[in-house]
């Protein structure tokens, strides 16, 4: 949010308006679902004109297929930086935090209004598979990083696969009723069972 | 299919067109998603009239709502049966193949389709609820008798509950693209995990 001194302010303000845009777009789909997020549904939640927004995105879908890339870039983003700065944090703990509470947000609730329409529109969905496969390979990435895994081992990789595959299935479990007391056992059982992971060197923080 | 000697010929031919129009439900929603899944549509798949199938199942709810719970009930009538009939099948392989096939069927991208309608319309979600609750309950008794597993202990209890969680949230993945191949790695490496477990009373095919 602070001023880019290469940028007009009327830039800046344009840049302002299509970043709540996307938020917005995350916002809506994750509690109004599919069918009521319209381009005018969103404007309105963001307070513009339904033509100040369409002068951003001129079409629904490029609308969420922008705000869902834009959404990953920034939660891989994020990852990476908390895992940057989480030094005294349990590398185990801090890998399964970051992926169910991915899987837990908005953003992964409103990914799913959209891959639960493009389940039954195969154009939506040639558009869509390349952002998730992009997103999913981050997340994998990120995590044979933070936690010096040795990917050499098999049960090592699918240890770690299946923490992605997992949290998306708690994901799922948390959309119709509030699954988070059960997602908290699990998730501390989960960060126990990485542990047999093989690291491919010394980290620092475990025992 | 066989006659039952104490219903009429019709009373029997309106039972099938029920089971028809319930399976045409089914895989209507799998195939064309929610928002084209109407009564129309279903009536259509089943060659029938959109009188007739409203004759059966009035409103639009109702008929996805015992869809559902039809097909839910069939699922773990099958998951029982296999089980019974599989004497010489590895315990865990059989139980990791039905929860992830469950996951990869129609009945799953059925479910999900209305799961995911659902997350916006509370009412909706209200009903079904109950009936994902106690399905994924018989899920999980299922896998803790056919295992032998002894659920005192707390690791073998979240081991179970994880083979759920991890083949939906599989089952989710394999929505927008075939993942078939990926899943049966991932069965395979499951299966050979879940052998971890506590087990209540020794298991007779385990060597």
């Amino acid at each position: 949010m602070t001023s880019d001194p290469r940028n007009s302010p009327q830039q800046e303000r344009s840049r302002e308006t299509r970043s709540r845009i996307l938020e917005s777009t995350v916002t809506c789909l994750a509690t109004k679902g599919w069918q009521s997020t319209t381009t005018s549904a969103v404007a309105a939640h963001c307070g513009i004109s339904r033509g100040a927004l369409q002068h951003h995105f001129p079409t629904r879908e490029g609308l969420f297929l922008t705000a869902l890339e834009q959404m990953f870039d920034e939660q891989a983003a994020a990852n990476a930086t908390s895992a940057a700065l989480a030094d005294g944090t349990d590398r185990f703990d801090l890998i399964v935090e970051q992926v169910l509470g991915y899987y837990a947000s908005d953003l992964f609730k409103a990914a799913l209004q959209i891959w639960t329409a493009a389940a039954a529109e195969p154009a939506l969905r040639e558009n869509i598979l390349p952002l998730e496969e992009k997103f999913a390979r981050r997340m994998y990435d990120n995590a044979v990083l933070v936690l010096g895994a040795d990917t050499s081992d098999e049960r090592t990789r699918r240890l770690i696969q299946t923490t992605l595959d997992l949290a998306r299935g708690l994901g799922l479990a948390d959309v119709l009723s509030d699954d988070s007391a059960r997602r908290r056992k699990i998730a501390h059982f989960w960060a126990e069972e990485l542990r047999s992971i093989k690291t491919a060197h010394p980290t620092t923080e475990q025992g």
